[in-house]
């Protein structure tokens, strides 16, 4: 499925079809979401503010997994990325290291200008392994490079973001880079386009898997 | 001027307007975020994320603002509000206290479940100084409840969450509540609605202050 545009579209979606999971016991508890320097906020975010709404209504749990446990910051790591000087980031406390993770029910993998970096090779390992436990993967804007680099895309449909469109040349071993969709589900792996698609990207897998009535309060509750 | 509706509808009141600012000398560089226990992670970072865009076209500094320099959380402070026993939060790293934060340009305030609580006397206090001092101030979601409390709101129109409407009962002295909102401007101070509006109100003041290629530009890039 390719997704249609925005919010606006997602709540069409869930406001037409039937719930999707009545079997609370199969259902996911454990998300996790990887942190690397310059990660964008938006992308974590947008899908994690969808699910504190939704921790409110079922038991789930995050991790928040980076190479240690030092707040992990979305400033540039280059001059050259931060040309007017200025002093404008957050930083994130991780609740574990690639290290002492528990295995995931959802991987999630935000984008920004990190992915860029060249020391992620430890991000991609931990990506990979998680992946391959993971009953679902979820990534936002440029995070699908990572797991595509993480072999996670492999033989699958996927997206990313437009503004970086020409970053996932020749990632990916048989990856179908779809370049007008919003996002792209194929099979459990889930890939978003830029930054807000990612919250509208969650929305839609929250419905299939939680159900439409809990997607759609959800929605209303971000207004 | 009351606000249209979701980032649609800012992005067609950008398009519409010319640049609002030519002289760069006069723009607001500092900015601070006020950070309290179980604030909404979406109405941190929405604005924010939009700024951070922002901070790579213009000379800006963030300033994130608590009662100590410990993380603060997204967490739920009581069982109440936490009814699965999950384990699902945020923290994120101040980087001033309320006795040693420098003079802001634009002061931000979140809203939250922890809008609620009881020890907010001293946000409170930080507010009223802060919003004096400052040129701007933008308030999301139920943080407009904080702002009437700190008086920054008297004698103004304003606008708060809609889920939690009744709440901003008897807060601000004069203040004009404005319900089919999903932002108001009322001179230097701005006031939004719930969670994603606030996206929306940052998008629209940007537009206002920095001009209207800069917004747009800040719009396509959040995609």
């Amino acid at each position: 499925m390719s997704g249609k545009r925005f919010l606006g579209g997602a709540l069409a979606l869930l406001a037409g079809s039937a719930s999707a999971q009545d079997n609370n016991s199969t259902l996911p508890v454990n998300f996790g979401m990887v942190l690397f320097p310059s990660f964008q906020a938006f992308d974590v975010f947008g899908p994690l503010d969808a699910l504190n709404v939704l921790s409110m209504s079922y038991p789930i749990n995050l991790y928040l997994i980076s190479s240690t446990l030092d707040p992990v910051s979305t400033a540039p790591r280059s001059a050259g990325m931060n040309p007017h000087n200025s002093n404008f980031s957050q930083a994130l406390v991780p609740t574990h290291t690639f290290e002492d993770a528990p295995a995931l029910d959802v991987l999630m993998v935000p984008g920004g200008l990190g992915t860029r970096a060249g020391d992620l090779d430890p991000t991609i390992a931990y990506i990979a392994d998680a992946a391959g436990e993971a009953e679902y993967v979820l990534t936002v804007c440029t995070g699908s490079w990572l797991a595509a680099r993480a072999g996670v895309l492999d033989g699958k449909n996927a997206t990313s973001n437009k503004a970086s469109w020409a970053g996932r040349e020749g990632l990916g071993n048989g990856t179908n880079w779809i370049a007008h969709a919003r996002w792209v589900e194929d099979g459990n792996v889930w890939t978003s386009s830029g930054i807000s698609a990612g919250i509208d990207m969650t929305l839609t897998w929250m419905e299939s898997v939680f159900g439409n009535d809990t997607a759609t309060s959800i929605a209303n509750k971000l207004e």
